[in-house]
This record gives structure tokens, C-alpha cells and sequence, in this order.
């Protein structure tokens, strides 16, 4: 039950925060963004999703974000990938690491993605076959693990089953994902612990949203099972789809100093992440969706 | 490690919350939300504290605050009493159960309450035999003990000491003051397993505030120790004097949420609690400073 000494951060606020905003946000607005989280010393920051804009206009300028990188050595921009035609457009831009997703959920899944969680398998298994083909590594995201906005609970079986078969097709990391927030620290545990007897701990990613403010609770606990690889978001960028108003991604600043007041290591200048907080919500007109940013930003005065 | 069965909550949001809020507001607001909450089923609610109207002028309604409850059978409606002449007060106006309080910091103590901790204790030994004498409960406050705003660190030895020293001279039950919000879980847990050394564990409750969003995390943390008691706050009532725009208290509605995911009992009927948040926060009008109330808020429409 030893909490892990090192802890990866996987910051997901370009992507899957910024495309839930209302406003179009200006290319050199995200470059500048990642640029000053890479100066924070997050080794992983997910930079865009090459998906249809029409599905998602935000990420419109996908291409040109993959491009206009200023990459910093040590560093992984992934990006996330739909279909073959996405993973075409990415690599043509330079990706060297993409993410695919589905969900623990069959209704999430047809209402997310239009169609069954088989039928993702049959959409990306190419799109793998590819990418591990010219050595650009994937990534899996699995929805709805504690949750699911038209099933309710789900089986901790189910969530395992899925993010089993994504690291048998070659994911080198599952991400598993309280798209909604509604686990607590219990539930979180039994998910996290029915797939580690599938898919190797080490090679998992806690991904918690915060709409219920359970996240940093959820965290830790599945923390205390060995999860060593968190996703979250710069000033909790991203809102809940589900309920407009609430809270999504919980804050990497909060989650950085959680990590540090515990003496775990994770190469984030908390201070460097504070500015490039303040930096996105100011372009944005709002204070950040975190404590620690809003704690600090008033101690700078 | 097994989490407690049953977690009490003590409701400290009208009056740790509402001290800090600026404007007046009207003892029947401040009825009306303490009404709500009973009917929400919280069966510790802080209600006033007897002090200097010129030190707490939101505070300056205690009497009529007490006089007016509307006391519900098996609720309890303690007050805060710093010296002598607060607990006569309170005992003329018909108070059942006081609070008194210290802290673990001598800076903060000085700061705070113009005295030393061990002047502090000196202070509140005459109330306390006073109170006991006349069958009153007495809980007894810890400030600072996860930080001190002047101090830094405090060591848990020290927090236990106060601790002790709480419970010898008649305490029920210590409430341990995270009063900057600035520990983390493994901080949490050593300065419980500190004080538990001293003194019985079922007599102490975490107080935790969420200035920098670890008070979910450090509360789970505590109760996988053993800690069955909580104080918390309706909607995240009270701000931080110490950092402006940052949070204070823990909101109850969130803490609710995740004894209520975990399967623990708490007799809270968490809408009915979303009603007095609403309630309150309506009157301030400001959203809750509460992630559950928000989400719930959003739902309802």
C-alpha cells in the first residue's frame, strides 16, 4: 500500500479541456499554453485531436498546433486519433504519439461515438496496426469507468474487459476515465483494482474528473494501490458536458501540490504551472476551475 | 484500516461560515438555513458564537440566534465561547452546548486570541468547569494544525499536546483545525496517529478547509484511520481570511456525497441539503462554494 514515489503527470488541458470551450481560441493562444506547460515540466501534454471539425470545432486547427510546436526534448505531445483518416492528418503533422478511445459503457459509446465498443475495436484496431508499425506509440482512453450518464454504475468487470483488450492491441498505457465524477474513493478502488488483474498496474492512468469534488479523494486512494500516471488539466480546463456549470478535469495545480506536500516527485514547477494557469484564464476571462492556482494567484496579489 | 460504519458531521457553516462574510445577515436567515439543516438531518449544527460583537460583528445576534432556534429533538446547536463572560451569555440564552478554542501554533494563537496557548487554556478553565458543572457538552478547537500562516510547519507532537490538553480539562471531542487548508494526506495521517496516541480516536473530528483542494483527500485519508467525525460547511461557507478569493471550509454537500458513495451512514438527506445550500447562497447571491451543489444545482435546471 506503499503511494508511488514518482508520479507521471499527463496534462490534458490543450485537448481535452480547451475543446469544451464555447469560443474559438486562437492557435498561438494553445502553442504559447503548452509552451509554458512544457516550461512547467510536464513531460506529457496532449496537444490537440485530429477529429472532424464539425465534431469538434475547436480542434479545427489541429494541423497547425501538431506544427507549430516548439517541441522541447523529453517531452511527448500526443494527440488524440478517431480513425484512420485522423491518424493520416496527424502523422502527416508530425505526431509522434497518438491516443484512441472508447468507452466501459455501451450507451456512452453509441451516444459519444456512434457506435458499439466492438465496433470501436473494429475502427481503431487498424489505426494501432499503423501507428505501432511506424514505432509512434498509443494510448487508451476508456470512459465511463465509474459511471455512465445513461447506465449509471458500471461494473468494475466491464471497465477491465475493455481497457484488457486496448493493451492487448498494443496501448502502452490505459487511461481510465470518471468521465462524469461521480466515483468515490471505494468504488475507485475496486475498478482500479478489477483491471490491475488484467492490464499490469504500472501501464494504467488515473483520469478523474472533479463534478462531484471527489477527484483529489479518488486520487489518493487509488494512489494507495500503486497508480502512478495521472491525467488532469491546467486550471481544471474543460467543463462537464453533462452538467453545464459543474466542474470536469480536475486541476493539475491541485494535483501537483497534493504530490508534492506528499514528497512524490514529479518535475512540475508548481509555480511555472501557476503562470501558465493564470495565462489561459486570463485569455478566457475567468478565475481558474483550481484552489491551489486561486490561492496563489491571491498571495502574488 | 476499515472506514468507519457511521460518520457524524458537524454543520459549522452558520457560524464558521457566515463570521466571514462581509455583509449582515438577518438572524431569520440565519434561522431559516439552521432550520434547513436539521431538516436535512444534520444532527450537529454550530449555530452563533458569544463573542465581542466588535471582534466578530456578524456574530453580534448570537443571543437572538439562540433564543429563536427552533430546536429539533436529537439536534444539537452548539456555540463558540471564548471566555467567561461569552458562556454567561450563552447559558442565559439558553445554549446547551459550547465550543471553545486554541491552537497548536503560539504565533497563531497570539495572533488570533491576543494570548499565549498556555494563557488561552487559563482563560477557558473557569468556563469549562463552569459548563460541566451545569451538565453543558464542551468541544474543544485546535487551530493550525496541519500549518500555521506565520509558523510554517507545525509538528504533530505539538498538535497532540493541545489535543491532550483539550481532552484532560473535559472535552467530549477535539476538533483538529486545518485552518489554512495547506496539508496533504500523508501529513493528515501522521498528525491523527499522533494525537490517537493520546487521545481516543472516536474523540476527534477532522476540520479540514480546502484552500488548496486537499481537504477531500486529506478527510478519506484521516477516516482510513479511524476519524468518524467531520466538520463541514453548507456550501462551503467561509472564505479564507488568510488568502482572499481562496476557500475555507470543506463543503458538507461534498463531503456527504462521498460518505454517501461509500456506503457510510450519515442521516443526511443530501437534496434536502442542496435546499439549505441553495438557500443561503441565494440570499449571498453567489453559487455555492460547493462542486456537488453546483452539479445538482445544474440538474435540477
Amino acid at each position: 500500500m506503499a503511494l508511488p514515489t514518482r508520479v507521471k503527470i499527463v496534462e490534458v488541458g490543450p485537448r481535452d479541456g480547451l475543446q469544451n470551450e464555447a469560443t474559438t481560441i486562437p492557435t498561438d493562444v494553445k502553442l504559447t499554453l503548452i509552451d509554458m506547460l512544457g516550461e512547467a515540466g510536464l513531460h506529457t501534454i496532449e496537444a490537440t485531436a485530429f477529429v472532424s471539425p464539425k465534431w469538434v470545432p475547436q480542434m479545427a486547427d489541429h494541423a497547425d498546433v501538431m506544427r507549430g510546436l516548439k517541441r522541447r526534448p523529453h517531452v511527448a505531445y500526443p494527440a488524440l486519433v478517431p480513425n484512420m483518416k485522423g491518424f493520416e492528418a496527424a502523422l502527416e503533422a508530425g505526431c509522434e504519439e497518438i491516443a484512441i478511445f472508447t468507452a466501459a459503457s455501451e450507451s456512452f459509446c453509441q451516444k459519444n461515438i456512434n457506435c458499439s465498443i466492438d465496433e470501436s475495436f473494429e475502427r481503431f484496431a487498424p489505426v494501432v496496426d499503423a501507428a505501432l508499425e511506424k514505432n509512434i506509440k498509443v494510448r487508451g482512453y476508456v470512459s465511463c469507468v465509474l459511471g455512465c450518464p445513461y447506465e449509471g454504475d458500471i461494473k468494475p468487470a466491464a471497465v477491465a474487459e475493455v481497457a484488457q483488450r486496448l493493451h492487448q492491441i498494443g496501448c502502452y498505457e490505459v487511461s481510465l476515465g470518471d468521465t462524469i465524477g461521480v466515483g468515490t474513493p471505494i468504488a475507485a478502488k475496486k475498478m482500479v483494482e478489477a483491471v490491475a488483474r488484467l492490464v499490469p498496474l504500472k501501464q494504467l492512468a488515473a483520469h478523474f474528473h472533479d463534478t462531484y469534488g471527489q477527484a483529489m479523494a479518488n486520487l489518493f486512494a487509488v494512489m494507495e494501490l500503486g497508480i502512478a500516471t495521472i491525467d488532469s488539466s491546467v486550471g481544471g480546463l474543460g467543463g462537464c458536458p453533462y452538467a453545464k456549470g459543474a466542474s470536469g478535469n480536475v486541476a493539475t495545480e491541485d494535483v501537483v501540490y497534493m504530490l508534492q506536500g506528499m514528497g512524490r516527485e514529479t518535475g512540475v514547477n508548481l509555480n511555472k504551472l501557476i503562470d501558465a494557469s493564470a495565462y489561459i484564464n486570463s485569455y478566457l476571462r475567468r478565475t481558474p476551475n483550481s484552489k491551489v492556482a486561486n490561492a496563489l494567484l491571491a498571495k502574488r496579489g
